[in-house]
Formats: C-alpha cells, structure tokens, sequence
C-alpha cells in the first residue's frame, strides 16, 4: 500500500487554522480510499430531541484536536490505511423514506469502491440504511453480518406514534426483519435506563441478541465482556455501531436520549480497543447533538471514538492487504 | 362575559411555583373560553437548525414572568375575555403531512368551539394548516382572510429540496394558492437579509402582497407603516402571524434563521399594540427554538409578545361581545 | 390495589408534548395516592449560592425523559403504587421560620392522607419541617425514624452567622435535638471536603451518628456500605434524604456547594437500589440549582434519582398492602 | 484635593492580572476618600430569582475593563476625587430585617466620613437602608431628598406575600412612607411591563411622582426627559439608583426581572451623563444577578454605568471643593 | 467574466451539510478570483482576553446561514465577481514579528494575483501587515491609500507594556508612520468608552485623522457621516477595516474589548452600504473572539458584515472590469 | 511558628462576599509566610487554545469555596505554615522570552525570602522559569531536583513551529537539558492520547524519565504507582507539576488540549494526598482555562487540587520546622 493521505502537521499548522475535515485529513473520494470518513447530518429518525443534524460539522471541527499515532499501540492509521474525508451523505430534509435510500445508495457505493466506511452521524435510524448499502447486494452470497452495538439503549422497539416503523428506536428491529444483522451474532452492551413495558427487550431476546446491561459490564469488567463479544461475532464479517448516549452524560452530555449511570470513556477506548483483529466492514458513532453540547466536549468525545475506531478498521485494511 | 380565568396572583404565589401553564392559566377546553391558548410543538417544516418542537414548553416557562394588566391601556385581557392553557396540538413527529391534517383538525375545533386561538410555535409552516382550520370551513360564504406577518423572511418559496412544498420557507404561497388569504389583504413587515436567488419575492409581489423590508420600516416609523397595515387588511376577518426571527437576534437569538439588523423589541411591541381594533380571528408566536437560547432571553421576549397579541385579541372578543 | 395513574405514554405523546409533571404523570391531591410527589421550591436556608427555588420546575422539566419499567427488576412503580404529582408546597419568600411551619403543616397532611410524599427541593433545610411533619405527631407513640443521607456535608453544624440556627447546614442537628430522628439509626454517606473546623463532625460522633466518608465508600464498594446502612436502620420506620452534591460535580454541577472527588451516578442508583425492603417513610432529593446547570445535567441526574426513589418507595407500599 | 488613588494602569499591568477590585483601584477606608465604592452583596429582598448576592463580585470583575478619562468630558474622576474600593457591605443572610439595620448603620458611617457612596448591589431592596443611612441622621435639619431612578419597575408596591413589607418591589414605598425621600422630587423613568394590577401605580402617583414610562421616554427622546428630571430635583440634595433591568434585557440579561423594550445602553449612557451639575448625594447600580448572565454582558454594561455614575458624583465632589 | 464560483445551493444541499467554508464557496487560489476570502487566525497582538485566532473557523461556520443575493440592491456579487475561499493565511504562533512579516509576503502575493482580499481576522493587529502587503509595493509609484474604519477605538496608541509597538491597539499609528496610510484621507467611526489618558486620541488629530464618536454618529446619523466618509476617502484607493467591537456588545458580545454603547447591526449594514461606488482595495473584519460567544451571535454579525463588505467589494471589481 | 494568616471565617462572612483571594487568605509578602500563593497569569505558550491567563482570576473566585481543615487528615494547613496570597507575578504579555526571565527572577525572589511557592497557572511553560528561579541559584551546590507530573501529556516535545523551543509542549525537555531536573528522579502520571509521531516518547524514555500512562495507572491503582513515585524522587528535594488536563475533561472540561479518558477528581486527590512526606520544595497547578469552562467546574476542580497540595506543603514546612 502506498501511504497516500496523511493530517495536517499541528507542529507545523496551528490546529486552529485550515478547514476542519475529519482529523485535518484531505478531501477525496472513497475509490482513493480504503477508509472514508463520512458525515451522515442526519436527525429524521428522533422521538425527541434533535440536533444531530449538526453532528458531523462538529465532529470534524473537535477532531482538530486528534493526533496521529495511537499512543498504546504506537501505530498510526495512516501509515496502515489510506483514509480521507469522503464528505457528508446528502438526504432529504423532509422526506424520511426516501433519505433512507439515498444512504442505501451511497453505502453500497462505498462498498463498491472498496472502502470501508466510518460514519460520523446522525441519529441512530442511519444504521438500518448503512447497513442495507453494506448488506443487500451480498446477503444472497453471504449472508447477514454480525454486530457490536454499544449504547444506553436496546433500538429493538417496533414502532412510535401511530406505527412509525423507522426512527432512532426501531433500526435494528428492522434490520434483523431485513435479513441483514444474524441476532444470534448481534451483542448490545451498555444498556440502562427504565423503559417503557416490561416487554422491550423481549423481541431482542427472542431473536437471541445478547444484551449487556451496565450492570453486568461493571460488575464483570470490560475484558470479559469483550472476550465475550469477540466470540459472539467471531471471525465473519462485522459491523460496529456506537451510539454516544452509551458514555455517562458527564462525559456525553449533548445527545438527544441522555442517561445517566453510563459507561466512561476510559470504558469505551478500552473496549472499542479489544476490537481490534475482528473482521470489521465498517463503523459509525450516532446521537452526538451540538445545541445540546455547550461546552463541546461531546463533540470531542465523539471525535476520539471516532480515532479509535479508525484504528481498529486500519488493522482490519491492514490485516486484509497481507 | 363572567370573568372566568384569572392568571396565579404573583403576590401570593412566587413565580417560580406551580406548573408552567401559559401566563400561569388554569387549563381548560377550547370551549370554556374566548380565546385559547396553545402550543404547537412542532420543526418538521424546518430547512436548517431544528428545536421549536421545544417551544411550547419554554415560552409557557418563561411566562410565568408575565402579569395581568397592560401598562399603557391600564387594561387586562382576563377581564376582557375569558383565557385558559387549552394545551398542546398534537401531531405525528414521523409524518409531516399527516401533521398537517391534524393541526388542521384541531383549529376547525377550536373555532368550532367559538374560541380564537392564540398559538405558541413551533416553525412557521404551522401557519398554514391553523388557517386552513379556522378558514376552510367557512371559505365558500366568507372568503380568504388577511394576513399581517411580522418576519424576517417572505415564506412564500415555492419548494426545497427535491420539490418539498411543504416547509417552513413556503406556508404563504401555499395559503394562497388554496384561497386561504387573500394577498392583497396581505402585508409582511421586516423583510431582510439576503436571498437565494433575486426572484425570490416574485410571487408575492406579482400576486399582491405587501412587502415592508427593515428599511422602509425604519425610514418610515412603526406608526406610518401599520397605519397602511391597518388600511391594507381593513376591517375583514383578519390572522396575524408573528416570526420571532423578525426582532433582531440581539433579543431573541434562539431561534433557526437568525438575520442581524431586525426590528426591536420596541418597536414589536409598538407594532403590535396598533392592531388593536382590527378583525382578528387568531395569531401566532412562531420559530422560537430553545437549543439556541442558552440565557433563555427568546422565550421571554416570545412570551411577552404573546401576552401583547392576547391583549388585542381580548379587544377583539370584547367588541364583538357588545 | 387499583392502578389508576399513569404517565404519558412517549410513544404516543411525544416527550415535548403537555405539561411538565412530575413523570409526566397526572395531577392528583395526596389523599388519592399511595406516594405523592412534591415539590419544594424553597432556598431561604443557603448559606452562598442560591437557586434552589427553580429546582422542583426544572426536575419536572427533565423528568419528562424518565420511563415507566425500572429495567434492572422490571418493575414499574405505577404498578405497585398509584402515584402522582401533588403539585408545590407553598412557603414564604420572605420568612423562613414561617415557612418552616407552612412546610411542617403541609407534609401532617400528606401523612394524615395516607401517601408518602417523594420531595424535589429545595435547598436541604427543608428535610427538617418535612420530618417534623411527618415524625411530630406520632412522636408519644412511635419514637424518632431512622434516617439514611446521602451527601457530601453533614449538614449537623450548630449555627452559621451570628447565630442562624435554621440554615441548609444545620437542619440534621436540629432533628436530632427534636428527637425526630434517632441519631444511632442515622447513617450518612459520601461526606467529603474541607470543614471550616476540625470538631466540625464532633457532634454527629458523639450521638452515635455513622459517617461514611467518600474514601470509605470508595474503599469498601457500596455493596458492603449499604448492607452496614440497613442494619442501621433495621426493620424501623426509617425516612432517606438524598442531597444531589452528594454525586461528583462533573455529574451534579448544578448546585450550591459543589465538592469534587464525590460518588458517581452508578453507584448512586446502586446505593438507591440497595434501600429496596426498608421501611420507609418518605424521601427528598434536594439542592439542585438549576441557575448553575447550563446543560441540564443536574436536573436530569436529579430526576433520574428521583425515579430510583419511587421504585423503593413503590416497594414499600406494595409490601404494607400485602 | 491631592490625588491618591488610581486604577492600575492596563498599559503596564494587563487587564487580567491583579485582584479584580472596583475599577481596579487600591483598597481604602471611606474616610480616606471623597467617593467610596461599595459592594452590597444580597438578594433577601427578591420575590422570584435571586442571585444577586453574587452581583459586586462580577461587577468588580468586569470593570477591571474600565480605563480612567471620560472620552466625552476628557475628565477623568480620579483627577477629580479621591475614589477607593471601599471594600462589601456585610449583612446577615438569614435575617433581612437585622440586615437592614445593619447596611443603614455602614451607611450612616461613610457619611459621617464624608465619603459619597456608590454602591453595586444588591437588590433594590438595599436603597431603603441605604436612605436611611444618608437622610435619617440629617432628617431633622435637612428634610427629605430627591430621588432619581432608572427602572423598569416601580418598586412602590405595598406588599408581597402575606404582608412583606421589606421586599425589592417595595423601597421607595417605604422610603417616602419614612420620609426619607420627597415624593414631589422624585421622578422614575422607563418604566413598562405588564402590572399586576391596575392600581399599582395609584400610590405614586397620588404621591406626586413623576413617572415616565419607556414610551414617553422615546417619544420625546432622553434629552427633554432628562431636563424635566433636573428640574423636578433642582439644587437640592438628590440620590440617584439606577436598576440594570431599566436597561433592555438583550443588553442586561442577566437580572432577576427582565422586561424586554427597554432603554439602550446608549441611552442610559445619555442620561447619566445629563445628572452632572446636580447635587448628588450617592448613587446605587442595583439587580445585576451573575447566575442568569452567562455571557457576562449584564456586568460589563453594570461596571460602565457605575463608571459614568463615578464621573458624575466626581464632578460634585470638584463643585463643592471649590 | 465569466461566472465560475458559486455557493452551494441551500435549497439543495442543507446548510448543515457539508464542509463550511466561506459562504460555502468552492476552496481556490487567488490567481483564480477577483475577491479572495481569506481567513486569518491571530492574537498574538491582543492585550488581554485572547480568543480571536478562532474566529475565522467560526466566522466559515456561521457564513453558511448567508445566501446569494442582497435584498436591497437585488444583485449578487457571485454575478459581479469571482469569489472563493483562499483558505487560511499561516502565521508563527511563537513569534509576533515573523508573523508579521508572513502575513505582509502573504499579502503582496494576493494583491499580485490580481485579488482583492477579504480578511476574517485575527485580531485588529493583521491590518498593518495586510496594509503592508498591499501598499508597500506601489508606495514609490501610488502612494498611501485611503482607509476607512469602524471601530469602538481608535487603536493608534503608541506602545504598551515596556513598549510593545506591534499590538492590536497600534497598528493605525505604526501604518501612519509607514506611510502606508494617508492620515487625511482616514477617518475612524463609532469610537467610544473610557480612555487610559486624556491624551490618547492627541496623534491621531494631530496627524489630520477624522474621528467621529459615537455620539456625533447617533447624533447626525449614518447617511451624514457616510457622506463625510466618502468625500474624506474621495475617488483614490482606500482600504475598509471593520473591527466588531464598534457593534454593540448585545448584537457583538464575543469580542476581546467589549464596549456598550456601540453602533447597531442596522447602522453597521448601513454604513458599508454607503461604501458602494468607493475605490476599494481591500477590506478586513476583525476581532471575533468565539471563546467568548457562546451565542454564535458574533461570528453570524461577523458573517453578514462580510457579506456586506463583499458586496460592495464586487461592485468596485465590476466597475473596473468596465 | 506563629499562625498568622487564616482565611475569612465563612460562617461569619458569606462566600460570596470579599475580594477573592486565594483561600479567602490575606495578602502579603513572600517574605512574611512559610508558602507563597502566586498567580501566573500566562499563555503565550499555548500551541492552540489559548486563556490561562485568566486562570488565576478564576481559580481564586472558586477557591472561596475552600475550607480550612482536610476532612481526612483533620489537619488545617493554617495551622501548620504561614500561608498567603502573594498575588501576581507580572510578565510581558508580547515577549515570551522576557517574560521567562521576568518569572525566574520573581522565584528566585520568593525563594530568597524562604517560602515554598504554590502557583496557579498560566499554560504549562511556566513550569520551567520557576523551576529556573527555584533551583539555578543552587544548582551548583545541590544539583538538580526531582519532579512529580500529573498530566496527560508529556511535555517534552523538542520544538513547534520553526522551531519554537519554548511552548507547554516543551518545559521539561529544556528543563532536563538545563540540568533543572534529575530524569532519573521524574516521574510522568496520566499520560495518555494519541501522538503527532511514534517517537514523541523517545526523548523522555532515553533520558530515564518514568512514564505512566492512563492504562497502567488503571490497571495498578493509584496506590501501587504513588508508592513508586516517592521510590523514584526519594527523600530529595522535589518540586510538584499539576497539569488539569490530566484530569478526566467532564472533570476538568476548561483547558486548551483536554483528553478523554483521564483520572478522576478521586484518584487525583488520592495521588496528591499520596505526596504527603516528600521534600516538597513547589507546586503548581497548570492549565486552567476559563473562556471553555462556562459552568466553572474546572477552575472548582483546579481550586480544590491546589488546597490538597497546600496540604501537604504545609506538611513539609511543619517537617522543616522540627
């Protein structure tokens, strides 16, 4: 592989000047690419608070702050995958369904340029169409795919407000109707927070998904939780999606569905850290909601889940090209 | 009249007690008062920054500052007409045009009930499905009505994105278009800011409308220009509406589309008082969006123009009870 | 038992939508419950920063994200208990001894309608006219209650200010002289901070009170704490007052003596949790400032605590109904 | 006049170091200088939101941006008066009434050291004891004084609450009641905002004070207004408090009352400058309340008001040294 | 000229979406337009709150609310004039006099290329290099241009702190005495607040400078002054700098030194109007300082000042492509 | 010793009243106390975000908060060592490298009068001139000293930007290579965050300096590591480097370069505590910024971690004094 894209030099350009792509990468194409950074603006799918239209912009503005080299590994994505800006996926404002296949359509572009995609939401109803871009054109051959979700919430429910089947709850009910998740490889961890009927787990339950309540992760630690989700997903190829809402509020606060009792970030770096050497096709990181984020920290965590996920879909690039 | 509702007495008690209703009312139906009191939360219309769904809520919180009788008229509107909270319109947060049917269900009830409504926003395209309930109904044996728009902006756009008809940048066009009002008993005041393309007031113009920019407002004075105001929709059935964005954003920045250099809130509420008299049916307070109102001045400023528009419309009801 | 009040259904009702009870729950009087929520718009006893007076508004505000089934035991406390919002106790803005007799009188009443009142204050003083309320008249016959305080302060100093014996840091050595409370069936948890004298904790110590400092807490973990705080308190009726700077200020910013270095919101809902069984009598949450909560996050820490709360609180009724 | 106090100068020691004191002057006792600046820390007086307690200390902090020479008058205070930062005002914050006392007999002590006060409150309450400070010892002798007030609020109500008769809403009430000030030379000007009764404003006026409302105030513009004021006051002794809520609340946001159309800062600036030449007293800059000011803006437009006051009382110290 | 740069269409592409450049112009050389909107991130000149090196990130950000054509004069300067956005001028955040001399090759190299520059600063120190970059190199032929300032300070002091001669309250004097500049065709409006010496503004008139303070503006009105402006600058170059702070800190509140009283955004808008026709070389706006802007506020003035500027900066591209 | 300074007794004199020192402490001479309280008001070493210079002011404002007595020592550093706040030490706001010479002579001015400095930052390049005025003078006798550094980055970057070699990203390089400070003794706690190159570590790590990074820190506990921090500096002299970025950003949110995933407010008081014994010769508390800390919790924080170093210096002087 030829290192192609690599951020601005902050020990040269102050980080506080230049356009903020995401992580002062260049703009290019995903067919450039082997990763590409996408914002997806995106808030349709809310049964409550929007504002995660603005996610992306601000997403890319605090990743100003990120720096090259993973300070663990001591390996940087961009010596082990081209990455670059790809832009943001354009919807339609005012028409849900059809937004959702404009994002099918793009993805499966993606896909077919051969890249993989980081998304930088968006509420969570993205992830049902990501996932057909990603999915459909292979599931005849391949099948579904598997996946880790960490969130505060289960996104299993069936339906809102005189049946509206598609919004930031419903996605993954969808998704596993569709065909395109395999629940019996789908794992959800970080869950908390009263519901609305005994019963919103049950469909998750019944279908096999393994969920992880907050209490069970604390009580176990993340290494044995994650031992346990990479065996769950196995050596197939998996999806990953983070919704911001599963870090504690303190360290998350401008999403739309806050909870508090969270897991923390030391939490999270660890545990998206532990992905690394899965058969990942792609990630994204939903529900971050600037007007609610007044100080930007939200933002800035979203932006450092967003570096370590590139890091772990650079070893996936990496690990594929031996 | 039997005086009925009286707002909570501030020197009893405190403001900051009791439940938030709109000027600390009791709630109460449609059909117990003369005027009603409503929130529309609502932002499906919405081309760019989303919150007025949250509306409601902080425009009654910050009523709660407001008191009972008018300092320059020396006159309440609760001894003029009985006013209640008639509470929330509820519409479908997944389903736009279905919202519209049931905001236009809703005002047909409301005038059905005898009472005029005065509705707290919500984005602008809430307009256009209260007229069609408090006008279609009776629209074969009375007409269209007038309009007085204070804004920022024309609305009267054809379609966004893709042919969206349907938004907060096009409800007048639509009210015309359906004989809802008629343009030449439609004047718009404050105008400003720049523009998508130099047709943009076209329509309007060609079909009639009046348009007063921010500086023929200030060239003339409030006096002279809702003197014409005055003349322009005469003394027929008559709807205001009231575009927090048309004060300038010093006094109400939380709000979607902000334009600097608007009118005051001096000069909106001198604005305002001089419709006193006219034929009103109704009005609204729209486009305060609380996300971007961290000192929480908007919904103040909101709330207060609010209880200006009711102590008109309480004139109002109170004539046509003589 | 008959279920009688619920909450609105957010899937129905959007959570912008409708008056910002309590949970969203209906208004009710106390004789009509089983718990009656109250809020206790009240900061005449701070001894800096004010503000607790807008507290029990924004905690119902921030209460409209709570849901119904407490997900750890899948339980709703509006199956077990019928509950409501019984509005705001009214005090004096302007005399605090008076005030403290209209709060005493309030809560006799609660108590002689049969509910157990759930408290948002309201700065911490108001724990002692609550307990004189609902302790004094059966003092002759059951004796002083337990108590169980969760709290960065003791909040047992003697006087602040040339002799002010009713302050937010006094009201629990004022309890105890009452005999309302039986000082070796008091347990508080998570003090911490810099105290202005070394005897500061002197008189707590001498009436057998147990202090569980954070280091403590962090030490032992809160299942062995709270395992010490119900022997404590033992099968007697025993009241528990949660004071919000008890939680670290990265999660509670929002009051008026923030201590750094506090417990997490997990293991506050852990604690919370572990009262499950007692035999209680009541409980508050107190000092939330809402003029020093730019996010909200306090008030939804708040809330979210108080929702803890009810489902203990639940517990406790539905045993005595068996 | 030997000159013995000046602001530390910003062109050698930057604006964001030192102590944040008054105007960054040393601190003195009153009886070193011939206008003593004061903070009045207190917000007893308050019927809705406090706060104000918190005012001098962002007062002092902002005007660290204050510079020494009038750009008008080319004068600076500080060539014509000795001017210290006098340090706070201590009162008692769980006894308004020994609070009283206690700021009137400060009061009575800057007098008797012959210093003019200027105080940043503080509530509006702080007037009355700061009255009785300054008339009551002279009362016998010199008679009542003439008063005049910036606001957007009478402040001349009877009582709050069950009959408190000590409150920020009724000083002036009490202060003509106490003869302290004489209500035939006692003028109000931008008042407005909805009252809760019609008769507010009956006391006032049955008293003989002159109240201008903010619509005479722009109809005949702050020059003519500020003539009447100077001839209702005349040569004899005057006081002058100035509310920061007189002021818009896009320019003063930060205040327990906002009403919004209200004056400029521009106007104020206007009108402060035309007191020069009267025989003032002291003055008073009242209900800058830091917890609603997030911006700081309602402390800098205070600290710019308290500089304009300065130069004014300045130019009465000059006139009687001669 | 043929029409190459266009803004995104927002009826197309949401404002939310995509990367914010300038006006949501394409990114281009100066070579390639006839206005080049450049950004330039600095306070290395700022003598107490810094916060202005992010101002151009912000100023981008809050440019996307801008549309294509001014409502008043109905034309587009996207018609007049090729315009892009230039990126970021580099600076050495280490080193003021590198910097300074970075910016003036930076500048040399616009002008060229034939551009004129339109600067988002930066603190008001960026001029003087801005002025070098485009004076020095025709001083022997053209001599010193015009220039025509709106400010709340004349900023031509002399030095500060140990005699500091390069900072944000100098550069007017350091251009002077470059000769970059003609003193007699300079004029400075909107000046006010307090000064450190009653001598400060003595260079500036001695050197034939036209300062007209705000109260001579608020008395003879913008057409008056404009007027003035416009013979001072005649028909020769003249350069426009805009510093922020002469607006109103309630419509300009994120800036470094705030002063109230200033001129309104209408005035602002206004005035550059009034600059159509002038022989423009160039413009600037300074002194948006984000840190302190919580609102936005400031950098969407700023934004729209911009647009202003740059409409009256295509008309003067227009007039000589004639 | 004698005591001599105590801070104001806030159960006589609110918090909120007061000049606001350091502690509420008086102010005096280095040369009157056994430790010096000093505000470093500095930040031209920022490489980004800027505002340390404001960090005094505020962190002073929350340190009204402080108390006397630790709560878990029972010990009052007021008892123990005369303390005090010895206000600011002055740089050149437009010369960083005289102002390194202004602070090193300033500290070794305030050791020459025998106190042990506690300084409130400025941006973390502070630490160098202070360690240059603390040890130069005896370097010759007593060699270099041994530093403890709480942080989350390492500071010892070679250069920024051409070559800038004095920034906070490179205090403890030059200090090294000055022969400031003994690698060998120095200890590195909290490291974390990615890296600009792989080899950012390679100096530190050459030179024998101890790196632990966040994950260690977790995994071994703050116990475990402290224990070998004292192992490493040994019984000689010491100084003491307490970076808030360090700190968790929800804990510590105001700072220019905030990092996900730090230590807690817990764990750091548990590390400082930890220090208690040592051959304290200094401390300082580093990178406090207030324009990004608009709910004040970091200057809270900051405030809170400079009373628990003040705790055990005072130890350390009570040692000496034996």
């Amino acid at each position: 592989m030829t290192k192609t894209f690599e951020p601005l030099d902050s020990g040269s350009i102050p980080r506080y000047a230049g356009l903020p792509t995401f992580m002062r990468l260049p703009v290019a194409e995903p067919s450039q690419v082997d990763i590409a950074l996408l914002g997806l603006p995106f808030d349709l799918g809310v049964t409550n608070r929007a504002g995660t239209r603005h996610g992306p912009r601000e997403l890319r503005n605090q990743s100003s702050l990120m720096r090259r080299v993973h300070h663990v590994t001591g390996l940087s994505p961009y010596d082990r995958a081209r990455v670059a800006d790809c832009g943001d996926v354009l919807t339609d404002p005012f028409d849900l369904m059809r937004s959702l296949d404009l994002i099918t359509a793009h993805y499966a572009g993606v896909k077919a340029a051969g890249a993989l995609p980081l998304t930088a939401g968006g509420d969570h109803l993205i992830s049902l169409p990501i996932l057909r871009g990603l999915v459909q054109g292979s599931l005849a051959t391949d099948g579904p795919v598997g996946l880790i979700q960490f969130d505060a919430h289960s996104d299993t429910y069936d339906s809102f407000f005189n049946g509206a089947r598609y919004t930031h709850g419903t996605p993954f009910r969808r998704a596993i109707e569709e065909g395109l998740i395999d629940p019996k490889r789908f794992i959800q961890i970080g869950l908390r927070g009263a519901i609305s009927d005994a019963g919103n787990y049950d469909y998750a339950r019944e279908m096999g998904v393994r969920i992880v309540f907050i209490e069970e992760l604390v009580a176990r630690g993340v290494d044995d939780v994650m031992a346990e989700a990479r065996e769950i997903v196995g050596d197939r190829p998996t999806y990953v999606t983070f919704d911001i809402d599963g870090i504690d509020p303190s360290q998350a606060p401008g999403t739309g569905t806050p909870e508090i009792g969270g897991f923390s970030t030391r939490e999270a770096q660890a545990m998206v850290r532990l992905l690394d050497g899965l058969n990942l096709i792609g990630a994204d990181l939903v529900e971050v909601a600037p007007p609610f984020d007044p100080s930007g920290l939200t933002a800035l965590t979203g932006a450092t889940i967003l570096f370590e996920l590139l890091c772990v879909l650079a070893g996936a690039v990496e690990r594929r090209a031996r």
